[in-house]
């Protein structure tokens, strides 16, 4: 029988866990509230506790589990297994993380940070399963990033490895970053830039189809609604869809330049925009980057939307089980 | 005795080559005309004579070298041992070199890009000896660089591991780079660059101290020309330096946010400009990069000069002749 790990994933919303064994397969995953704001002891409780129930999901005991891996977001020191200030776990602050996990279940724990444990478990499972080395970029309220080379989460030597939402696009001026610097590829390509983009353009549009979004009660301004009112052939949407493509593309290209990876991925709301999106990325790639990693490297959408930092974080755990941390 | 290794570094003007101990001591280096315009051929053939003059050189024989390593200007196909069509050793094209310097002298020999190899050079035994994981910047009249993670050079999948030279910093405009595209860093922080951008603020600036070189003879506009005016206090030649410096260091906050070395080196001419230089990267580093990598990534200048090719390719015969590729 194949060895059992159970991968958590830590956010600021829920938390989910899953039995996943070491082939990959996933058994029923389970979800709990994260509520951080009851402090940081609760929250540790509440991890343990859905470790508990994912085991029970998969009708295992503990016992059956070889190794257990936990993802959560940053800030946070790696190899020391610690969250340190989370911005979105807050009231949380040094909260030693896989010791207490470790201590409770006396099984052997990774820690990993969210972004890195998604893109272990795309490439484990999902979007870079067939490559060898493999750059996730995940869209939502910010951009995060993964890297994962030869099988490996590149961490970085001070766990800031694949924090490439805040690789700089604009080296004067540029836009204000959730981060507080100025030109963060996050400002201009994330979910929430796009959504202030769009505020930005309709001042001077009075035509777009996407002021009804800003007064409608039924409907919010929400990348979502942009990308449809593109698909229906808004001009205004189409062109920030265009332009969001062509900014993920510098992104992808200055990764393609730095780590060359056999494949770029794109998680996150945005990727429901489907193929026509993916295709503008991928043109502006052949546009932008050397001819070589434009012709070669494989362009395309994660496969395991919120399941893969669960995936992730039990390959981390089957990882350092198999002794190669 | 420890093993003894061939380090060959093939430039546009010269190759370089030295016999190299496993502990990374080098014995005396020798040096010949690459002269690539008498073809491939010819070039194959030197590359064999400066291995051979250096065993000799160091009082070996090819039967004391355990493995040889040649490091060659690209583009290139590192895996497959081929040099493709290197702009700056016109004319070769498709030069199968690995092969051709391993079946001349029957040892095992590695292959590795010129940057690669010198950002290896510098980790094995020069300003990067005591961390884990570096990027090398090398300023010249591109930018090259080299990416090494756990004692492992970041090749790419695609041979363009470490072309960060070509990274993007400015979305859109932005300066024109050697390679045709707008923006790379190379296009603001090369040598190359530093002086085009002094003949454009030259142009609109009839005091500076540096119009001599325009006119004189004895003197051109060179980057250690400028570097040395604003060691003298001439202010356009002093702001382009800061702004090097600036640039630099936007650089250097790309790589802590996505590779997140232990150290960021720089290698090259402008180096000369010692201490006050440095310490400007370092300031607007400190401005740019998230906290924790500008506080803990040393940045520092290389040390090996123009040896850290040999060393470096030496070090990749050792890596290879020691099993790890």
């Amino acid at each position: 029988m194949s060895a059992m790990y159970i991968g958590l994933d830590v956010g600021g919303t829920t938390m989910k866990a899953c039995v996943v064994d070491s082939a990959g397969h996933a058994s029923t995953s389970v979800s709990m509230p994260t509520e951080s704001q009851r402090g940081q002891e609760a929250g540790l409780a509440t991890m343990c506790e859905t470790i508990r129930r994912a085991a029970a999901a998969a009708n295992k005991t503990m016992a059956d589990i070889a190794g257990i891996g936990v993802a959560t977001p940053g800030t946070m020191d790696i190899k020391a297994g610690l969250i340190l200030d989370p911005p979105n776990l807050k009231p949380w602050r040094n909260v030693p993380v896989r010791q207490f996990v470790h201590d409770t279940f006396k099984i052997p724990t990774a820690f990993q940070n969210d972004a890195n444990a998604a893109a272990y478990g795309e490439y484990w499972v999902g979007a870079g399963r067939e490559v060898k080395s493999m750059v996730l970029f995940t869209l939502g309220t910010g951009i995060g990033g993964g890297i994962i080379i030869d099988d490996k989460v590149l961490e970085g030597q001070h766990s800031h490895g694949g924090e490439i939402g805040h690789m700089k696009i604009a080296y004067e001026g540029g836009r204000l970053c959730g981060c507080g610097r100025l030109g963060c590829l996050e400002a201009y390509a994330s979910a929430t830039a796009v959504v202030k983009r769009t505020r930005e353009m309709l001042v001077t549009d009075p035509n777009s189809t996407l002021h009804r979004a800003l007064t409608d009660t039924e409907e919010e301004l929400s990348s979502r609604t942009i990308f449809m009112a593109a698909e229906h052939g808004d001009e205004l949407a189409k062109k920030i869809v265009d332009e969001t493509a062509y900014f993920l593309a510098v992104g992808a290209m200055n990764m393609m330049h730095t780590i060359d990876p056999d494949a770029i991925v794109f998680a996150g709301g945005m990727t429901h925009a489907g193929e026509p999106f993916l295709e503008r990325i991928q043109h502006y790639i052949h546009q932008l980057a050397l001819p070589v990693p434009a012709a070669k490297t494989l362009v395309r959408y994660a496969q395991l939307g919120s399941d893969a930092g669960y995936y992730g974080s039990a390959a981390c755990a089957k990882y350092l089980v198999e002794g190669k941390l």
